[in-house]
């Protein structure tokens, strides 16, 4: 924090209200985009912080946070989209998509626009953009229909884009490649350890990074908790993967989720958020091993497996995390494996980054990391 | 301006509009003090600008703008003061009284604070001042009436200030004395060039400082113009004062200028926007050398002149522009001098800082310095 004192400082702050958003506040944060309720939102907005509506693919604030937008508040607020299926991206469209949904929502229309415009450029000091202006920077869409908001025409740095302009852009060297450093494990390195049936489970809640910490029995096994499909409970595990450890025993830790409604097979990822490592759900853990071992091989992705067999996968070689296909070559193969994950009994609409944003341990509730299930709330790992 | 590229760079652009406004806001300039309309404030807002509006003690253009006020606009708006005579601050006070009026004009009331306070601080890029909020500085008023703005208790830093405390602030050693270092001048040197009888003179416009460049045929003598009470037509002279000539002939220019009111006698003033030079009005050439004189042994400050006498004055001599006294003690010495002016016939309510404002050569219309008229619409010395 004091590195950049003297700098805009962005805030992760979910849930964070009273005294303890007061202190935060102090050390001088003062933007939030991990805000999901209007009265936690309000009391951010009085307290000076600028809010960044979020509406990834998981993470979905608009519909609570959409009525706040209005001519009092429009300057303290901006549109966020934070993980963000490029899927979504293609098939609903990006900030534009936030303007029409918070327009459908409500929110007077020059202030949605507002807040996706000036609003943000302000909130992060950038004086040259957010608005048509003498002395900004010639990036401007042109739009037909303003409660739509469907463009028309994009204009980047004063050059209208065009296919054959964009096809011009150039290519970025890839980076990051062969980071994916865990060894192959075998399906008995991922059956935890001893413990009493009645225990945590992480709650996943649909289209939320928060999750819920529960406490459920499940069946024991030898002494150790088995997944119980009738309570919608299947494995989880995360696999160190950046080759810390070296030649020694691979850091990795396990535990129990509900809500995938997965019935067979597992769902692996070298998306986790914050650090990547490999997080990977299932029922089976011969098919949670397969897909963690396909993994390696990809390099990084997903990989969806049932029954023995990759029934699904995208391949993310750029740092375990980013495709080198264009987007519109990248878009049949995430259709196929949204397809697979369906078919596993999955009834989440994005079970992918929901995998990957069961390891990050700043989200509320119940998280879980290399190093073990981590109680967000009181911020200690359990066991 | 390119030496602070990346900083705020503040603007001075009075009646500046069309494409002279795109290109001067796409040298990066993003706030205007010298607007003075209503359709000028919206082109400027429009374009990107902030506009601080400003309510001196000569220049008083929240009567114009106060209607721009809305939950709307209130973002991109900043009130400022600009050369607001002490009398002023002490007798209707400072941004309190620009809150108070902008109220009274039909300002929404939350957004006249937020004008005067979030909005402005934002402008600045300040992100640490402007709200009553955790990690904001403690400097708050607290405000008995909203309505009427009237403060009961003033907080500055954490500690509320009363009488003691405010006893106990630092005293600042005065700088920049000596600094008036201009010649005595004779009333012959201030009898002007040989001229037609029709030429320009300085319109004063009370309670603007934009001038009316006007052309009047005037009586002369010997081949020079003279001043006209029947059109409230008096003489004004510069001087230079900062020896920047050494022991060669001074600096200084002759002029006309309609609307004090003057009958007789001369004022003058070390105060002249914005090189400080000596700036004298008045009917005789006599008094006006005595006020010049006089104010060579002040050390700068404000002198009036009537019949060969000095009937007020007040010692500027902090660099020929503040005063050594506290406010409070200062206070009798101002209402004196305005007393004083009156008595010449003077009906400008503020005319010391009329006369500081002749020699301002980037406001419009007709201006004087040291080295002659100055057509600001064509930016060319006349003659």
């Amino acid at each position: 924090l004091s590195a950049f004192s003297d700098g805009h400082i962005d805030g992760h702050a979910p849930l964070v209200t009273g005294l303890t958003l007061n202190a935060y506040l102090a050390a001088g944060i003062r933007t939030d985009h991990e805000t999901t309720g209007r009265d936690e939102a309000m009391e951010k907005l009085r307290k000076g912080m600028t809010i960044l509506i979020r509406e990834g693919s998981v993470s979905k604030d608009l519909a609570a946070l959409a009525s706040i937008i209005s001519a009092e508040t429009s300057a303290f607020l901006a549109f966020c989209t934070d993980d963000r299926n490029p899927l979504d991206v293609a098939e609903e469209g990006h900030l534009d998509f936030m303007i029409r949904k918070a327009i459908q929502l409500g929110a007077p229309v020059t202030h949605a626009y507002r807040v996706a415009s000036i609003s943000a450029a302000r909130a992060f000091g950038l004086r040259d953009r957010g608005l048509v202006a003498p002395g900004y920077r010639a990036d401007v869409v042109l739009i037909d229909d303003l409660m739509q908001c469907s463009v028309s025409q994009v204009i980047a740095g004063g050059r209208v884009v065009d296919d054959a302009l964009f096809a011009t852009r150039p290519f970025v060297a890839p980076v990051g490649l062969t980071s994916v450093k865990a060894r192959p494990v075998t399906a008995a390195d991922l059956a935890g350890r001893p413990a009493p049936a009645a225990g945590p489970v992480i709650g996943v809640i649909p289209g939320k990074i928060i999750t819920d910490h529960l406490m459920l029995a499940l069946p024991t096994q030898d002494g150790l908790r088995q997944p119980d499909l009738s309570q919608d409970v299947i494995r989880v595990s995360v696999i160190e993967r950046h080759g810390h450890g070296g030649a020694g025993a691979q850091s990795m830790a396990h535990g129990f989720v509900k809500g995938f409604g997965l019935k067979q097979g597992a769902i692996a990822s070298s998306v986790g958020h914050d650090s990547h490592n490999i997080c990977v759900v299932g029922v089976d853990t011969a098919d949670m091993a397969l897909a963690v071992n396909r993994l390696l091989e990809l390099q990084g992705g997903f990989v969806v497996v049932n029954g023995g067999a990759v029934t699904g996968e995208v391949a993310l070689p750029v740092a375990g995390l980013m495709s080198q296909l264009p987007a519109d070559e990248l878009r049949p193969h995430l259709h196929h494996l949204r397809e697979a994950a369906k078919a596993l009994g999955c009834t989440l609409a994005e079970p992918f980054l929901q995998v990957a944003f069961l390891p990050l341990p700043v989200i509320p509730h119940l998280k879980i990391t290399d190093k073990g299930l981590v109680d967000v709330d009181r911020f200690v790992l359990l066991d």
